[in-house]
């Protein structure tokens, strides 16, 4: 189903007549969320708005650079627009006064169920920060340095440093104008992606020696207990991207992560090659995502879960 | 010492004279040697000239996309090119008809010797291929999608797909450029970084599951046996940026790689951190290399070997 959406200068012109201002950011939150809304924190504090981030969850350290002002209660939020997040659940657990009228929500993903009064999507956009770019200059503000950071953070994050199936020439375009505009390439690159922490290192030797392969090796399953996750004090920031190592394999075509949230939970990710529609396997499975790129959630034992998964990652293989 | 150099028009002029034109590629070709020859060949060869490319060692069958033309001594050279060559000698093991008489190179290598008659050099390009979208452009000939892929390739290798510090504005606007004259951005990605054998997920396991600290974490140490190995099937070309993975640890100064070459040999590699002279630890263990990378042969059982590498390298951390 269409959801019905608005466009950027309606969008623009509705926040412009807002002064206090919250945003907010999905729950396990990453470089595109968080990167996206504090680059349009910082463009409307720049034109006198009062403007705070708020998470469910809480935002990684590493991301300190972005110069994040957290929702204190310091205001009262007149205008609310979610950012990057395709659901009201995705949103997790914050407050209710600030989940009930969600004023404008500004996504990337197809999926989006509509959820906010306004929302301004482009499904064509390889992350919302790519949207936010076009969106801040709408409004005529200019892109200061650290907006560039934050913009290129969440670009360069959802693109897997511009290696995903979602890069477009838009995406280089943009983070060409960044990089003009004085995001710091050589710092966020190092940071982003050249340095990875000793949970990371845990996490990718818990994901290699877990690798199972099905369908004559063209289906690849990593699974990720909460015990060890637990053991090795993996953190959320830890797990970007470890969903990508399946699909990367020499040969396979569905790759396929499930991690483990509680007890009887289980959270899973599955990455496809072309002509394998990821969306569509994971909406039988009660979840939904991108073409490439998609997940869901299933209540079971682990045996349970994974069977299910398989059963229609195989059909769909062999379909 | 500064070399002399040739402008981009007066290069294109000269080489619009010759209708003859072999391209010579450096030894261990990469993607940017292989990538800027074949986009000229296909430039050239759309402009009705002869052309062909030579290299003195194998071109890897990844890059077979390309259509490469080898030179088979079916004409004559009248004009030489030399593609991403800093010296004569990284031309390695070709025909010596070839290389005496060198008409142009085009390269970004800063460290070029200048051993060809003119020299078309940007240091600042971030890889040849960079240089060559705009060295095709200048002769007025259509970059065709075929071309495209060609100079991605050597642009997203040369810069590991826009993470390096050598990534520029212009790497951007380049692959943007290259994107909307039709590189097949998917097959490329996938086939360059999304794509690992086998035998190479076995190797980054047997790597993970080996990985020891010592000196509060500051030193990390991998050790690959010949016998895991030999039953993983690991090659030569697995083991390319293994030796990168101790040192990219948070916290890790000194990242040490021991693989066994036979019974009794080891070769260690060592990665470091600003501070750390990695060729002056070598060089006691009889070894030698860079200042962050270098390397060394041991002789003696896996407990010696480490323990003397240990030695040399906790006496530098602490030193």
């Amino acid at each position: 189903m269409q959801i019905e959406t608005i466009d950027m200068q309606s969008a623009a012109s509705e926040l412009m007549r807002a002064n206090n201002i919250l945003l907010l950011c999905h729950k396990n939150p990453d470089g595109d969320t968080i990167g996206s809304a504090t680059a349009l924190m910082h463009a409307l504090k720049n034109l006198g708005k009062t403007c705070a981030v708020i998470c469910a969850d809480e935002i990684p350290a590493r991301y300190a650079y972005m110069q994040i002002d957290e929702f204190s209660n310091k205001f009262t939020p007149e205008y609310i627009i979610a950012i990057d997040t395709a659901s009201l659940a995705l949103l997790g657990n914050l407050p209710a006064e600030f989940t009930q009228k969600i004023d404008l929500c500004i996504d990337h993903h197809p999926s989006n169920t509509g959820y906010a009064l306004s929302t301004l999507l482009d499904a064509k956009a390889a992350a919302t920060a790519e949207l936010m770019y076009n969106f801040i200059l709408t409004f005529g503000t200019e892109i200061t340095p650290i907006i560039a950071d934050c913009l290129y953070t969440g670009v360069a994050t959802d693109t897997g440093c511009f290696r995903f199936s979602n890069t477009s020439a838009d995406t280089h375009d943009i983070a060409k104008k960044l990089i003009d505009e004085g995001a710091n390439l050589e710092m966020l690159n190092s940071l982003l992606f050249e340095s990875r922490s000793r949970s990371r290192i845990d996490l990718e030797r818990m994901a290699y020696s877990s690798l199972e392969f099905f369908e004559n090796d063209t289906c690849a399953v990593i699974t990720l207990t909460l015990e060890e996750l637990t053991k090795n004090k993996v953190e959320q920031i830890d797990l970007e991207g470890i969903t990508a190592i399946p699909r990367s394999i020499e040969g396979v075509k569905a790759g396929i992560t499930i991690r483990q949230i509680d007890d009887s939970t289980y959270k899973v990710s599955l990455r496809t090659t072309e002509g394998l529609n990821a969306a569509q396997i994971c909406k039988t499975l009660g979840g939904g995502g991108h073409e490439r790129a998609a997940g869901c959630e299933i209540t079971g034992s682990l045996d349970k879960v994974k069977s299910a998964v398989l059963k229609e990652v195989l059909t769909a293989l062999n379909g």
